[in-house]
């Protein structure tokens, strides 16, 4: 296996854990051997187990000798809750490391030098964009910044309605859209809305499988708002546990969530443009369904720009179809 | 070459004199010889010229003897303003045709019938849906409804604006996608706006190249509406033709257009939810930026849908990268 498919590897591997790994990153690793076969494979382990090089490593055992381990991420060379990753590659024997991007952690960093000397080939880089846009985003941010990456998600039509005239929205999108939101919801920490959506919709605000049950993981669920809700709304039952904030300041919201690392955004205009306008928001993604609603309802009302020339640029970093309709991911240009 | 190969060539040769075959069809054709290999190519010329088949024909001589001519529509059986193709296949003595789409205008058809009633292997279907859809659609709609194929086209960010709140929308997408727009309007018959375009916007509504001339092509520039518009108005110049129609029902627009095939609508929301409502949009074509703007100017206000359940459905049949933007197109699902 080349080393890029490797790497490919590894970034599938660390989409897995992804959501379960706090306060680690989710990283994928996978051992090669001389010949450049797979000899073993992981991903970080939940909090206190062990990080993904560890158990690839105790996987490929004595044909680690001589190969190459490729990861995601610097390999970690501290002592928290586990012994730090170089020193196992190196009792491994391993002779080359390949990792995506540096760790900007300075407790964690240095693994590369200290592989370095001890003879072993470490090198950064490969697919480093895929790994730093990809698995590792929200960690990543979240070290740079100290505030966890926060993704606004919305539902609309083409022409950028979120309901129609009449208020009906169930359903904009069609299943694969839906389940894909589901799918989601079971990997983030923590789903915002404002109480204006708690009053419209009465969510559950729960990740769901296709059968309806409940996923395994649940997010934090988050209500931001001054207005009191009902101690009968479906938000605060019992299938995951629930903050309400009550503030309309996005800033003291991202604030609430900093021991958080993936936070999304859920709620309606109001709060969606609040967001935008405090600049808090780091990924927008948009389900777009193939209809033309017209009318009031738009996905977002208020984003703080007046002329063309003061709009941000955003990136478009993803086009998908699901089912009949498009997801877009955009990010800061 | 593969007889999908050769499909696929003659689509592009079509695509390319799409525009300028009125009143035939812009129609591909590829020769292939005994062993497969290019012998001749061809694409319709301005009325009057050589189809398609002829062109390739001619260019092939003597290597068409016991070839396959492979042609995007069933060859034509009708004397017009040319004798009909498939004398022309019969007398260079291919072994077969092979056609993407049925002619469906009765006068031209037959085609098929008669080739085999000669010997000649004469097969429809292949890559249909990729002409049917593409290259020949507006002409088909044409010939299947007696009325022009009318294309929605509008600029506008991700939420839906078609300019920021104080009206500014110079420019909304980039380079990319501005010349997109030239060069289908150097392709298509007509380009209609509504007065409030003119008023606002004063666009020339011509086709132009990147360096600003004006492309060989213009379409017939329309301008809706009951108000007058000012004889200063640039849609008024000289650069290409213009009708003023003082109305304000998309059907009779539509009808004062019946002799063209291939209508661009390039107007504000009011035409265009005017249009949307009479249902005679066939196909959407929307420049999406990667900006929010939010505010009051949306790409359409009333679309004529109260409810959900009420909205049309269309059908992404498009999605692709323009520089820093995304052209989506739809036609009805
Ligand atoms: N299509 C979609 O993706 C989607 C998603 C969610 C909701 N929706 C739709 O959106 C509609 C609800 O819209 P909405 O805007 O009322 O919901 P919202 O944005 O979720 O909630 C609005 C409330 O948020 C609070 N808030 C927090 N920060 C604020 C600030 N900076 N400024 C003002 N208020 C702030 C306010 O609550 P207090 O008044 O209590 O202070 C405000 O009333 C419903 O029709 C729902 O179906 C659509
Ligand atoms: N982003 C884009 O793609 C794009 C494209 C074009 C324009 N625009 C923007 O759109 C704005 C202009 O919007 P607009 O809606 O005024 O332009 P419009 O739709 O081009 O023109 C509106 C006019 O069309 C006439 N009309 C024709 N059929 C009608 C009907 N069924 N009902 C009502 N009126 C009908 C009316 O003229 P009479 O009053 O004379 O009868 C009406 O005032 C400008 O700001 C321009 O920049 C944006």
């Amino acid at each position: 296996m080349s080393l890029e498919a490797a790497m490919r590897r590894a970034i599938e591997l660390s989409e897995r854990v992804k959501g379960t790994t706090y306060p680690n990153p989710p990283v994928g690793a996978v051992i090669l051997d001389r010949d450049g076969e797979v000899a073993g494979i992981g991903a970080t382990e939940p909090a206190g187990g062990p990080h993904a090089e560890v158990l690839a490593l105790r996987r490929a055992g004595e044909r680690a000798v001589g190969g190459t381990a490729v990861v995601t991420l610097e390999p970690c060379n501290h002592h928290g809750r586990t012994p730090p990753c170089v020193d196992a590659l190196l009792a491994a024997g391993v002779a080359a490391v390949r990792y995506a991007v540096e760790d900007p952690n300075p407790v964690a960093a240095g693994g590369s030098t200290r592989l370095a000397e001890h003879g072993v080939s470490a090198e950064a880089g490969l697919l480093a964009d895929d790994v730093a846009g990809g698995p590792l985003r929200e960690w990543l941010h979240k070290q740079r910044t100290g505030r966890p990456h926060v993704t606004w998600k919305y539902a609309a039509s083409i022409d950028g309605r979120s309901a129609a005239a009449d208020g009906t929205s169930q359903w904009i999108t069609g299943e694969a859209a839906r389940a894909d939101v589901h799918r989601r919801r079971a990997v983030i920490d923590a789903i915002v809305v404002g109480t204006g959506t708690v009053f419209a919709d009465d969510p559950a605000l729960t990740a769901r499988l296709p059968d309806g049950t409940l996923a395994d993981r649940q997010p934090l669920r988050v209500v931001v708002g001054e207005r009191e809700i009902s101690s009968e709304a479906r938000v605060l039952n019992d299938d995951s546990r629930t903050m309400v904030i009550r503030t309309r300041d996005p800033l003291e919201v991202v604030r609430a969530l900093s021991d958080r690392t993936d936070v999304l955004i859920e709620g309606g205009p109001t709060l969606a443009g609040a967001f935008l306008r405090a600049g808090a928001i780091d990924r927008i993604v948009a389900y777009v369904a193939p209809i033309l609603l017209g009318g009031p309802v738009t996905a977002v009302d208020d984003v703080g720009v007046l002329s063309i020339a003061q709009a941000r640029r955003w990136r478009f970093d993803g086009t998908e179809r699901l089912g009949a309709d498009l997801r877009l991911s955009l990010v800061p240009a």
